[in-house]
């Protein structure tokens, strides 16, 4: 009889994610995919697909343990996914093996992961936000997730369009000046901005690649440009927002609290988000995130096995999960 | 030989509407058809050609001249066309017959149509925005126009928008309480929001569905609901702000200003944003729009053709235009 493995996936707007371990908690493999998002719509189904297909994959041959997929049964594996189609579990049921299989939300994986199993609140702000926590009792919580026009406040993306539109009411007159829009023409190598509006507008520069622009607002906050700085604050005083929204619901006050995704690569919005948690939740506890999402989903395929969360497993999860 | 017969059509983001009449301004028959907009997206050449047809089609059927669009030749022709895609002339051309064909974008229209051909200010605010001015010399300026991701601050979509974030974040309990979620969901006849939001990425509800609920914005600031008072006030600014810049850039300051588009419907708006101007321009008039775009594109039209707009014109143009 072969080992036992467990699978966990993180399917995000920009990559999925997947991890293999043994019970102990040995990581075997890691593999990334294409986005997994947009499910519903045209083509959405084969992206999905060949999203998980594309990262479990490469866990499976980085672990030498399988060429295809499908050799391989995992005992348990948990999927978390953006977004929510019903039909997920029948696209990854086709290609995952496994003696249980969940799919959930990426909220509860990435808090799984960011405090190993225990309970918290995290918030996530990739290319779009959301914050989302659980009591350890019988309680959970979201605040956010609405997506690209309806919220996603304090997002990449919401950080970069902010930019954009600032930038673009200065080359108007219409707001104060700013050297972001120098730095839009750069980041998207164009000559000017009615050039970039066609090319928002007609697709040729996508949403994740618009949000990559929050990374120029990020260096020019931290050169003093104060339209800049008011919009990394604006997003850190959104994510705070969304946590105490949740911390509420939840009735918490000393609460561990993870900032989770790719806009908290901005060490403003790091900075300015921790100093607002410490104003409005004195008795928050903002940790650095413990294990990635994809680790979070593996925590909660465990869980799903009913394999219990040993200091082994974690910190064998620790050691090789090059953290 | 038959009559002079000039043409004006202004093509929008919700509706295209032509109107024909004879060289002394009588009013021939009016006609409306679809949207002219997105020429540049998939099936956008259909679309226009469907919108200047049927619009200039009708027209002409109302003013018993023809049936069909090819059996007459205009003397001269304009059509203000949102946006922009240098195909539009080509697609224009092999549906309407005039000696003299111009293709411009909407604003000029709009604003020779506002002050019946003078010098001014025109603020657009339909489902999107922006100003446009001439000082009746040799300069024009605009501000604004950016499109629904990037811009139109003030426009119906916006306020639509806004309101819905505005319900939204009261949901999530991270904004401040507002009726306008109770009326988002009567609006668009669903059970809850999520069902809003998959409504809305799914493209069920488009963006001129979407903007609709810019009216109730406006019902509920005149109620007084807070969110809803400060987005119209938000939007007056934004719409103030352009017109400043323009008016700034042309260097005028007693000038005409009209305010024109359907975001210009709420009363509210409409008053706060004369105010705005008053308070910032002193100097400017506010004036009600004196013809509607369709007829601005007239004016532009007889202008090409070297019609002078004599004052016979002008008030025939107002007694058949039913204004």
């Amino acid at each position: 009889m072969g080992e036992r493995l467990f699978l966990g996936v993180d399917g995000g707007q920009s990559h999925t994610e997947a991890v293999v371990a043994d019970e102990r908690g040995r990581i075997r493999g890691r593999g990334r995919g294409g986005p997994a998002n947009h499910a519903e719509q045209p083509g959405g189904r084969e992206r999905l697909a060949r999203a998980v297909g594309e990262s479990v994959g490469a866990a499976l041959r980085e672990a030498g343990l399988a060429t295809e997929v499908s050799e391989v049964e995992f005992d348990a594996a948990h999927c978390a996914m953006t977004g929510g189609a019903d039909f997920k579990e029948e696209v990854i049921r086709s290609i995952v093996r496994a003696r249980r299989l969940s799919i959930g939300h990426d909220a509860p994986a990435a808090l799984a992961g960011a405090t190993g199993g225990e309970p918290g609140i995290v918030v996530i702000a990739g290319t779009g936000s959301v914050a989302y926590g659980e009591n350890g009792l019988d309680r959970s919580a979201q605040a956010g997730g609405w997506g690209y026009l309806l919220g996603d406040e304090g997002s990449g993306y919401w950080i970069a369009m902010e930019g954009l539109r600032c930038a673009l009411r200065a080359v108007d007159g219409v707001g104060d000046s700013t050297e972001l829009g120098t730095r839009a023409l750069r980041h998207f190598d164009l000559k000017d901005f009615r050039e970039l509006a066609r090319a928002v507008y007609a697709g040729r520069i996508d949403r994740d690649r618009l949000a990559t622009f929050a990374i120029e607002v990020e260096r020019a906050a931290r050169e003093g440009d104060a339209s800049a700085r008011r919009i990394i604050a604006e997003a850190a005083m959104w994510l705070c927002r969304l946590v105490i929204a949740v911390a509420k619901r939840l009735s918490v006050e000393s609460v561990k609290v993870a900032a989770v995704g790719g806009a908290f690569r901005s060490l403003s919005l790091r900075e300015e988000f921790a100093q607002r948690v410490a104003q409005h939740l004195p008795l928050a506890r903002v940790i650095a995130p413990r294990f990635d999402p994809a680790v979070g989903a593996l925590l909660l395929a465990y869980g799903a096995a009913g394999v219990d969360l040993t200091e082994e497993i974690l910190s064998n999860l620790e050691k090789e999960s090059g953290r």
